[in-house]
């Protein structure tokens, strides 16, 4: 059963996002869970879910629901930032990288920000910023299914999220530059292992063990697991802003370089001969 | 054979603290043992025993033993503190948590500033404090009956211990939150395996091996291993502290707050009920 | 096959340091390898070797190549410091230490700025100083040949190479210490296990798959990774110095200690009697 029909539009669910349609937010039993619905594009971020993302992070922080959770519908957890973002840009390209350097490090700053338990439940496959910012995440569930996969230096970029700090943190330098230099794709269990996923589920039960536990961790005292999050992020949180400002830096002229230029062309030509 | 009659009491052993009666500590071949005495209460710690512990700490950093060692007697490692501890409060309670706050930094503290290498031999569940602390210790070793639990939200509390910055940095954020947000309890070998523990032997041979290779280490040269310890210490040593104060300075807070007193509440009374 | 005829003296291999011996430094494919060519004193580092490497690193942050890789010629990847150094003395000890201890903070600085990725192809055991600096590689692949010992404190010695930062921060305190204080060797499997190694290959097959590997991954285009590399270090760039300039203070320390000269004498008429 995929997410939705499990636990995101039963008779208790309460839309807070109605006008949304690649992201729907739903909140049941204290848990607000936030998809990326655009299963047909692998849950590829489109500028505008980019937004709708932030918002309804701001709704959930406010809401009174005690867990907010993460997931994607269909095969997909998400395949990351929409590379076809870049074909629709017109006019200066040094503005566009500008203005998409300070989107992202609004977005990223929201994951860091965010003031209540923060879950990823990972149905499938994650990539490039959709895997990076799981590292901000406070626990993350994934299917046997799920792969985590940021092959930045290929289309030239460089590492964001947070990812160049969190990911050497969580499972050592030896493996983080292999995944975020070396473009690496690891599975769940490799994931696991190396400490950026809490738990592997085989498929076939994943929902159902993932959201009964949910639903047991979410009856805990709300302040009690609040604070207690806040006091965990406390001691880097001040470090996890500069490190988001000096990824958003470098990547705005990441993306004015020539190995950009060819690394996106070459993946949007490689997947318009598929 | 339990750790007593291993190697706390044999006949070059020499008391160190003899009108201590929950709290039992022997030097023998270089190892001082500080024991957690009370298996009747699953070595749960009194106020008492927080003051003894840290007069142990306090002797064991200037005696001529090169290693000290953390065990508890019978079946628990320790199940932390006494609840019943906050059933003995008479007058102000906000001044009694001010009190508590100021004894719970003060014990922290003294094993972030333990000078000489610290091992934790966990003979059976480590609970709450005597849990997170172990994120302060040099080594861990656990028998494979050892479990480790800090139930903090479910009784409205918070980490402490340090735990809030040592268990995401030792296991990784993904972990950490499990076990301090949402109370999972751990075997010894997840414990290993996220490198909380060291190394984990059966039960059966667990006294033996375990000591066999303690009073090897302690052999060696003792200004080479004290010196080392603290090299790896003093990279953030300045950082623990201000993270103990800011845990403490939370703590103060939620043992007022309503939802620790329901917590406790409903943990005493479904002890009564046992 | 060694990696010396697998791909460091290929028709194209172009040595930039051809005068030194002991030091074998080749470039191909993007690859520029600096191999211990020590084998008969399983690769352990003279004062020459030491000033080499540094000359050798030097030269390859300029090249052309986009990976830079250690490894070692023979049975061994490198014993580490070469003991009988400290027989060469003449002359005052104390100005010796401080001569040494100047030394070892370039030696060890060079790896924290190499603005490259660095990788290591640890095809055999690695002792001492080649085995700290590990943790300063961007990835460490090893045979399952390849064991990884720190025996300080028996030497009346202390952590170097930024381990005692490090090894913590990859390993978690409890696996670390029991290498960096207590000298306990470990497997290959084991470090991968902790996070030191990013992979392990059986022997017969690790020359052919790493550099086949690494050949794949030279191919992306050299700023991303670069960049990237040195995003990841910036982070901790300023710690690192300042932990090797406190472990390098500590050691000119201990290398005038009874407890390390007599940990000296006993290594070396322990191995005059083998």
């Amino acid at each position: 059963p995929s997410p939705k029909s499990c636990s995101l539009e039963g008779p208790g669910a309460n839309r807070s996002l109605p006008e949304s349609e690649d992201i729907v937010v739903t909140t049941e039993e204290n848990i607000t869970t936030i998809m990326f619905n655009r299963p047909t594009k692998k849950n590829a971020l489109t500028n505008e879910m980019y937004q709708d993302i932030m918002l309804a992070m701001k709704a959930a922080s406010k809401d009174n629901s005690t867990i907010t959770v993460f997931t994607g519908s269909g095969d997909y957890y998400s395949s990351g930032n929409d590379l076809t973002n870049f074909m629709k840009i017109s006019g200066d390209l040094k503005q566009v990288a500008k203005e998409s350097s300070i989107t992202l490090r609004k977005f990223v700053d929201s994951f860091i920000d965010f003031p209540k338990p923060l879950v990823a439940v990972v149905n499938g496959p994650a990539m490039g910023i959709a895997a990076t910012v799981l590292g901000l995440f406070d626990a993350v569930y994934a299917s046997n299914r799920a792969t985590f996969h940021t092959p930045f230096s290929g289309l030239g970029l460089t590492p964001e999220g947070c990812s160049s700090y969190t990911f050497p943190k969580i499972m050592g330098r030896a493996k983080a530059t292999e995944m975020l230099i070396f473009g690496k794709k690891i599975t769940a269990t490799e994931a696991c292992a190396q400490g950026l996923v809490t738990e592997v589920f085989p498929d076939d039960s994943f929902q159902k063990e993932v959201w009964a536990r949910l639903k047991a961790y979410a009856k805990n005292p709300p302040n009690a697991m609040r604070i207690g999050k806040q006091l965990i992020r406390s001691t880097e949180k001040e470090n996890l802003h500069a490190v988001n400002a000096e990824e958003c830096r470098v990547l705005q002229e990441r993306w004015v370089s020539e190995e950009c230029m060819n690394g996106i062309q070459n993946f949007l030509s490689r997947k318009a001969k598929l």
